[in-house]
């Protein structure tokens, strides 16, 4: 890293006025120039979506007193991330950090997460990318232990910014606790774990049926080296991720299937 | 597999009218018994995305004469795959096809793609799972090889189908070639890739400033193991797929880093 200050991309997915993002920012400012992309509004769940039918809007505005630039759109959280690189910022940002998000993005929720998906077209860009998750939808949650970790973790990483691997990626999620409750941080791996969906169906004034989407999170996993497992033990969780979707197990399997034409 | 025929669901991103799953419905038809829930329309590029903040509507349809049943949603292609399990699937089905999608879904596509991410949703439900794209976005493309190889696929993983590890999820992409100058299948990795997003940057009636999305896909994989490479050389691409993103690598090098609190 140069000399000069750090510059930070931060985005979201609840959007550019939620207080996850105002804290994750206030804390940003500390570290170096910040940037501001985000979407206007909620755009929670839009996992890895971008906006192909559709045109996007990119407006600057002012929401408070702090020294960073920001910007908002109409677009998902993937959206902002290239709309950043492509038209607001100077240079690669030496950092990216999307969030604070309001709920857990531990585990299967990685693939659901629009705050995830943010960080991880980061990385995709070569761009060190940190997603953050509080483990609460409280929406005027305290966020003092929270901003604690994201601080400390987000200057290990500019610290090391010069000898980091590609994609750099991580998604940190933090137990909603008091700072002096939580134990530390873990580093380990995505949980075994899956969302069982039940619609809870209606019928709507004009006697049309409709349903919403609702779910039960169950985790299969009992090993004592994951997300899941370190958030219910008062840990931060640290999960490195990558973007190789590739099943390489099932790869060398397969080689020994009749797939070829006869 | 029981005695009974087995039970297919059908799905894709480019809505139920497209020819590309009419084709997809038309081979299936030949193989088990069909169930097809779709989006009413197109929904490319929408990754994982689900939908959370809105309702969905889910209505039985009627498009051509064969055997299948349809239903459409203004959900996104998970939404669909969502739908299928909770609300209209007697059990659990023995294959989840999603495609034929109009155009490639090699590489660092399968993130953004909504064909793939309802393949990687059946795949987390424990359904065997493929996406098949074809590399071309010829809305009137010739199908006829395409099918030639989707049939051969989905048979060999309903033969295999008491015997496979979970998640089981392949990425097929066809080359849009003539069936005889087809070479053959190639089972292999996701190829390091990406866009470079180039923002089209126009001005609307009123004044304002907009921005469609476009880029161009760069290859930085010379390695002859990959989708890109097959599809290059005229063969079939699978690429088995997990849900597990962790990136095992970078977890055991942060273990070096001083993230503990003091």
């Amino acid at each position: 890293m140069s000399q000069e200050k750090p510059l930070i991309l931060v985005t979201n997915d609840d959007g550019i006025t939620a207080p996850g993002i105002r804290h994750l920012i206030e804390v940003m400012n500390e570290l170096g120039e910040v940037v501001v992309v985000a979407p206007e509004g909620a755009m929670s769940g839009q996992g890895h979506a971008i906006t192909i039918n559709n045109t996007l809007f990119l407006d600057e505005v002012k929401i408070d007193n702090g020294p960073q630039k920001e910007f908002k759109t109409n677009g998902t959280p993937v959206d902002c991330v290239k709309l950043a690189v492509d038209q607001v910022l100077p240079r690669k940002p030496d950092l990216l950090v999307s969030g604070i998000n309001h709920g857990s993005n531990s585990s299967i929720n990685i693939i659901y997460s629009g705050t995830m998906s943010a960080a991880v077209e980061g990385g995709i860009e070569g761009i060190p990318s940190i997603g953050f998750s509080l483990t609460t939808y409280k929406w005027d949650a305290d966020f003092t232990a929270a901003k604690h970790f994201v601080r400390l973790i987000a200057k290990e990483v500019l610290k090391n910014n010069d000898n980091l691997p590609q994609p750099f990626i991580l998604n940190v999620n933090i137990p909603y606790l008091p700072l002096e409750e939580i134990k530390g941080i873990r580093v380990g791996r995505q949980a075994n774990a899956k969302w069982i969906e039940s619609f809870d169906r209606r019928v709507n004034p004009h006697g049309r049926e409709y349903f919403w989407l609702t779910g039960e999170f169950v985790n299969f996993d009992q090993g004592m080296d994951t997300d899941e497992y370190a958030l219910q033990n008062g840990y931060v969780s640290v999960v490195p991720v990558q973007v190789d979707m590739t099943n390489y197990k099932l790869m060398e399997k397969l080689k020994n299937w009749k797939l070829e034409d006869e």
